[in-house]
């Protein structure tokens, strides 16, 4: 396949395409690992050339990026149940699916080992994972505060460690099992942690 | 160096040769991490022959469990200050200084990562590292049950995730940073959160 050239920033990207690259990048970063992922085998798993991803990221390091970033923010939870209680278990059962799901459940341990060796991931992760989810997860937990759910001065920073924190350690550190209502153990003991009111 | 064969089952293993494969072990993985891993450059960091390597452990794998383990589990906390609260301090303490160890930092994320591909390596861990650890865990909880400063009832499962869940969240997989005073916020949290009575 020979993609025609066509004058840059006048680039028609067709959105089929990018689906397709999008999905061969998840497959081969849990595959192969990001070390391993090679631009080469992401072409042919997409059925493209390897032009078709130079159009659109100028390295692979940018297409991972937005392929991860893209795929971490749009599942991020941003619940409004009402109630605290409802918006943790959803903020909870939202980090349980991403981290969880089949690919990204070996993306993300691989992506931290590499941040590990590797600032420039590092700080992708930060900025374009961590931080969009964090924004969104405050806002929930503000709400609570006007509320009166919780007290104004509750320390959100270590409430969204208490969201994600726990299940990631049961989950992928640990790779244990977890019982029905596990979830719901946790709502109430992050409930618990950070002095939230009773609710008849 | 070629070292001098000794039969089988009566080899005399040099302790401080041990010790340097040890550290070359640890340094090697921290560097190259699990995957590029060689038994070539661990003996030549440890200034020893690969057969120094094959008399203590019959396999890489082997070797690598056998030293992280031992890292692992020697590190492991299980205090006995007389309190609940001293108890997760000193535990939280202990995680803190074993997950950000300027080698090991590197190696468990890396090792938590290959685990997901590599169901032995999960098993590994599991047996070898998060058993011990959890076991030595369990008995400080317990003294708090008998001494009444935790209901009888008290989830401890869930109580030894949060002694390592939201600072292994904070500070691998966030990289973030903490402030003077954290770990005895953390502390307040999960003594909250299990429903710890209060002490005058």
């Amino acid at each position: 396949m020979t993609p025609r050239r066509t004058p840059t920033g006048a680039a028609v990207l067709q959105p089929e395409v990018t689906r397709a690259i999008t999905e061969a990048v998840l497959d081969e970063l849990a595959e192969a690992g990001y070390g391993r992922l090679s631009m080469e085998a992401v072409a042919k798993r997409a059925g493209v050339g390897k032009s078709a991803l130079y159009r659109r990221w100028p390295s692979k390091e940018e297409m991972i990026a937005a392929v991860v970033a893209d795929f971490s923010v749009h599942r991020a939870p941003s619940p409004d149940t009402g109630t605290l209680r409802g918006d943790v278990l959803a903020s909870l059962q939202a980090v349980y699916e991403w981290i969880t799901h089949p690919r990204f459940s070996r993306i993300l341990p691989d992506l931290i080992s590499e941040a590990g060796r590797n600032a420039e991931i590092a700080d992708f992760a930060r900025v374009a994972i961590g931080g969009p989810r964090r924004d969104l997860a405050r806002v929930a937990f503000t709400r609570a505060i006007e509320r009166g759910e919780l007290p104004a001065d509750a320390n959100l920073e270590m409430a969204m460690d208490l969201i994600a924190g726990p299940i990631y350690w049961r989950l992928i550190v640990r790779r244990a099992e977890v019982a029905e209502g596990y979830l719901e153990e946790v709502t109430d003991l992050v409930l618990r942690a950070l002095g939230a009111a009773e609710r008849g």
